[in-house]
């Protein structure tokens, strides 16, 4: 199965460009197409914003127009946030890779395309496309930077098939504590614990801590439970203080 | 249902801050805090990469510890990309917004921590959290910029209670077309086609018939195109009949 090409249709920033680039290799995307960049090919700032996925992962062609950059794709999705007057399926990030991904394993050809940052792409570049892949987001605030939009659908894409796993703790009545409240019952406890001899090895010290620390605040103690350890820590304690 | 905070643990970074208060803000997340930011609060160039966010949406509170700015939060989740050497359950950003959603829906103040840009998390900070979060990224490239890894949390959680429709064909105004609509349009084309000389095997015609109707059914048209596919026929058989 190939993966998707991602293609960015003039971008301006390199940047943004870097981000992407960077975004892809995270999520092992290989394969970059910029049509015409506004600044030109190799950047500087995309380099620098790459962190090194130009090295090592993303191999980038740069083509002068739409056209020659789409030659050999068999199937195109077009991001945008605007709604169009087009005839077209609008897929989520979600359901845009699983029409990729059925695609792919076919072995054609799949790409994404990516809008210029200020104003996305024109209608004439959407209307190459068999679909388009819009991001939900809050209607208040609906301006996705370029790499932001780009790392989510590499990500999608990474995510496609991917196992989930979950786990609930039934606490009973009593609310989760709050973090101070824990924390209360832990500086607590190791002021005890010094006072006991318990920390032998001063160097240990914090290794020790941080595991009596985890022990107690994985298992999302209860208001109730820490109020219950407390009393523990007095009962074992005393006479000490 | 509240939104979890997002807290940033020492950024260094301005236009992380940012992009990561743009980000949450795409999806309508309100509540961030700083922990010790580098170069202070507020931050000119935070506020330059926000695209406005800190106007509209995002606001920001400043903590000098990571214990005070977790002070009322009671069920948290820590972001760190290393393995750690601490029992805790792991969550991938998906099973991540389901453990934040189940707390949020019974009213519980939910948090969602970010390392620094260099170094990520310290160990003890992590061992504040009640479980962590491990964005599952390519091996060989797995370094994620924060305010990547910020818009994916928010992603996720936006999209666990979002419902919109996640496939959506959009078709403007006009309806879908009747069926009686369509095979008007094909009966006269194969009539055309017909007097164009376009059946040269009679045995292969329903073949080939049905081979042109499944190009224009399976487009779902409206009953515009409809109606423009009858005047491009009209227009390329002009003075035949």
């Amino acid at each position: 199965m190939s993966d998707p090409v991602f293609i960015l249709m003039a971008p301006q920033m390199g940047e943004n460009i870097g981000a992407a680039a960077r975004a892809m290799a995270n999520f092992g995307l290989r394969e970059l197409r910029l049509v015409a960049p506004r600044d030109g090919w190799p950047n500087e700032r995309a380099t620098a914003t790459a962190s090194g996925a130009f090295d090592t992962m993303v191999s980038v062609q740069v083509f002068e127009t739409l056209a020659d950059a789409l030659g050999d794709i068999r199937f195109l999705l077009a991001t945008t946030a605007r709604r169009r007057d087009m005839v077209k399926t609008v897929y989520t990030p979600q359901t845009a890779v699983q029409e990729l991904g059925t695609r792919a394993a076919e072995g054609w050809k799949t790409a994404v395309l990516f809008g210029r940052e200020r104003n996305g792409l024109e209608n004439e570049e959407v209307a190459r496309a068999q679909g388009i892949i819009t991001v939900p987001v809050h209607p208040d605030f609906s301006s996705i930077n370029l790499a932001q939009s780009v790392v989510l659908m590499a990500y999608e894409w990474f995510k496609y098939g991917d196992d989930t796993e979950t786990r609930r703790l039934n606490r009973g009545e009593s609310p989760p504590a709050t973090q101070e409240e824990v924390q209360r019952f832990l500086t607590r406890l190791e002021a005890h614990l010094e006072q006991g001899g318990f920390f032998r090895a001063e160097g240990l010290r914090p290794h020790i801590v941080r595991n009596i620390s985890n022990i107690f605040t994985r298992n999302e103690l209860t208001e109730q439970e820490v109020q219950t350890l407390q009393g523990v820590l007095t009962a074992l304690t005393k006479g000490e203080s």
